[in-house]
């Protein structure tokens, strides 16, 4: 049982850090972008005046905030984390955000003789309320095993993909291959559907075939259903696509598919679409297409 | 126990044709592209001087011909099926053409007072062999009866989709999920390798979430293993994506992933890959990132 600092208890972060008081974990914060829930200040938790006390006084940091930038103000800002770190201990950062950034924070957090664990994650506020969060962790072996009990408190499915950065690579995949296999099965079922073929029964035709995936089987029912209420919003998957383009600008390769996606999303903000679920990337194909089919 | 005609006895005919006959039909066919099968031979099948001949000793005409082209002329060229039908036959069309032609085919053989029905297949030349077919069925619900105990003796995976056409508007659906599934496990795996990471546990972790897919497992390896023997040769997934491609366009809808998947097909053919396995897009997208990584 131990000190651990939780910076940022929004949706995620919240019953994450829930978890980790129920383990047994007294949880260190600070007042951020919202107040500290009262579940957590009746378990115990201690509320700090400044992120660097929280690091002064835990061993282990975690934080889950929205993206690149707010990662850099929590931990390099003033009377940030860094300034309160002291050699030995561990920062995590479990918010899903740039992996090229996330190997020049590990870098500055190394040179204080500290460890840097990038452990982004894939579920959402299910997985979160649910411990059942799939985690992609970048990081020395060493510091993995020294914080892998407290990710056991949060999630299932924990993989050590490889050093600093690689868990944040792992993440921007996943949601490579989500956003593309939505836009695929969203292809396959306006052309079904234009071509005068019931959608639904060429969705049940492909499950258990080659076409089979589990954007398939839980997405292709939401197009079908039409039922876009999230689910993932598509503002956050939106965000998601960013960290993959220029990313991958950065890294010098291109992501055709990716960015026709991206698109797409695009066009469905343009629509008051951001907070639909991603799913309804099908509408922006619809607009595509024809309305008077022979 | 019955006379079923079969023309086209190639890579997936031959074996197909085996299972009716083992399951004791006589295979009545004619010698077209290459000479009939030793093994049909042996087992009693029938070779004919005309596909006229062959419609008019069998109730049952299955064909299995590579592409739009080769049906219209089996069906409707001189000495062809259509001149050898008379009323209450079946004309099964196997092979996978396009949607929109089917359509037209099945109504000048309704108008011979015939039934035609539309089922192409999944599974390759394993599925053929193992009689583990995947057939998707495009019929009235009758004539679907009627030969559901030949589709038994090929395939598992049997679906009636809907009236005529709906069947190859089905495969259609299929090749373009999986030709995207391919395009979106590539461009991740790509993104993970020139940033870093190792591919082979990128797909490790994101194995069993909102990523996975058959493709991810089966071509996923293929890709990290750089086993790019065919499998499935990217010519003849250019054959079926060019289905999609110009259905979309007489049918008004755009596919833009699809359009960009068939140009990265292109360009593995460009470089003499028309025989590679269709996991090889990976290259294609390989060849459009820079090769000095930081």
């Amino acid at each position: 049982m131990s000190n651990v600092g939780f910076i940022g208890l929004g949706i995620m972060g919240a019953p994450m850090a829930g978890h980790l008081q129920a383990g047994g974990h007294t949880i260190h914060t600070v007042e951020h972008r919202t107040p500290t829930p009262k579940g957590l200040i009746d378990g115990g938790a201690v509320v700090c005046d400044s992120m660097r006390q929280v690091a002064e006084l835990c061993d282990v940091i975690i934080v889950m905030v929205p993206d690149t930038p707010q990662v850099d103000s929590v931990l390099f800002g003033p009377e940030g984390v860094a300034e309160g770190l002291s050699a030995g201990k561990v920062v995590v950062d479990m918010s899903s955000i740039s992996p090229i950034e996330t190997k020049a924070f590990a870098a500055r957090i190394n040179e204080l003789d500290c460890e840097y664990v990038d452990a982004p994650v894939s579920g959402g506020e299910v997985g979160a309320k649910a411990a059942s969060l799939t985690i992609m962790v970048g990081a020395n072996p060493q510091a993995f095993e020294q914080v892998k009990p407290l990710f056991e408190l949060m999630g299932k499915n924990i993989t050590l993909v490889g050093g600093n950065g690689d868990g944040q690579t792992c993440k921007v995949a996943n949601q490579i291959i989500v956003a593309l296999n939505i836009e695929a099965v969203a292809e396959a079922l306006v052309f079904a559907s234009k071509a005068g073929a019931d959608p639904a029964k060429v969705r049940e035709a492909l499950m258990g075939g080659f076409a089979s995936s589990k954007i398939l089987e839980v997405h292709g029912e939401r197009m079908i259903k039409r039922t876009f209420d999230p689910g993932f919003r598509i503002e956050l998957h939106q965000k998601d696509l960013n960290l993959a383009l220029n990313g991958a600008r950065a890294l010098g390769l291109s992501l055709p598919n990716t960015a026709t996606a991206q698109e797409l999303f695009n066009a469905c903000a343009a629509q008051d679409g951001a907070a639909w679920d991603h799913s309804a990337m099908v509408k922006a194909l619809e607009t595509l297409a024809c309305h008077d089919v022979a």
